[in-house]
């Protein structure tokens, strides 16, 4: 595979175990952290990996805050409910997943060949939010695998103030935070039991 | 790594170069595709990596409709859009990606310690929809990459009619479409220019 155009079809190559394993299959959410730091490029990288799959009309709304030093990460627990402090304060790293509300304000750039379609978002005001709601929340799933494929553990939580969080982190008002990413090593017994996954009769039907 | 509980930390395994490109930084939207059959059992394996990685609550409130028969394609190609109905009617299997509003339904059999967030859920419309959108979009993300990890091309659309989709397919009305997916091998000059994705700058902030 080339990531410019080519003319002829040809068979792309399966994920082996090992990366399914990675990314799939063994992955879990990580509930501790060993004390093992992440670094700055480690954290780049995931967003390196994270920023290439699709969105709709190439639009790309989600941000990442990444939170690593104690200051801002004192700052950042006083958001989380009281369940997730714990987890939050011990985490080498975390990410506040966010969604960037003037993401249109980028169109001319990502989708050059139709740049009027900045013009057209901000004219319509629902379809602008569930664009940015679904392609974000498309991009979030992006971001998780590509934390893993990282060779670190991550640890979404919906369970903070978001209007703490974002009068905190983001006062100018433009993003909006939608999840909060524990990421490091796994630590000391850091995983709860597997929760069941819906037999595939519930999920696929065929036609 | 093990699926189910481990008492010591122990160092995650980094996704290799080859892994990265199947999802990440060489895989791209198919536009075309090569008449090579995709197999039902192909279509469940991507299912069954698709169906691990985390949502809200364990909910899970995604669904699929494979649809790979020339009677199923000729009903689904009627509610595509134009610009999309050439592709649709060409991609040898198409994943039709919609939400189960009645999701809650299945919180005992997969959240069994909380039982009662059935119930919860049941009682609040707003929550409801916001944690099926939200979490059905990251799984269609995480569907996007299982269908890349099989080898095949995947080709999201969100350019169809989703109420007719949905009287067509779904009468009884419980499950919601959200993106229809082209999936196969790639033809014939399969890939457009790759657009242009925004700058680190633009996306990550740190504290």
């Amino acid at each position: 595979m080339n990531s410019v155009a080519e003319a002829e079809p040809r068979a792309l190559p399966v994920l082996d175990g090992t990366g399914r394993a990675i990314l799939f299959t063994d992955a879990r959410t990580a509930n501790s952290f060993a004390p093992t730091p992440v670094t700055d490029a480690e954290l780049e990288g995931a967003w390196e990996l994270a920023k290439w799959p699709p969105t709709a009309a190439n639009v790309q709304p989600l941000r990442v805050l990444y939170v690593r030093t104690p200051g801002g990460r004192e700052r950042l627990v006083r958001h989380m409910n009281d369940g997730n402090k714990a987890k939050t304060a011990t985490a080498p790293a975390v990410a506040v997943l966010a969604l960037d509300s003037q993401f249109h304000e980028h169109i001319p750039q990502v989708l050059p060949f139709r740049p009027e379609l900045r013009d057209v978002f901000a004219a319509d005001d629902t379809m602008r939010a569930e664009t940015m709601r679904f392609s974000g929340a498309l991009q979030a799933g992006y971001f998780l695998l590509a934390v893993r494929a990282q060779g670190l553990a991550a640890g979404p939580m919906a369970g903070f103030d978001r209007d703490g969080l974002d009068a905190e982190f983001f006062p100018d008002g433009r993003w909006k935070s939608i999840l909060v990413v524990n990421i490091g090593h796994p630590g000391a017994s850091p995983w709860f039991g597997r929760l069941p996954r819906l037999d595939h009769s519930d999920v696929i039907r065929w036609a």
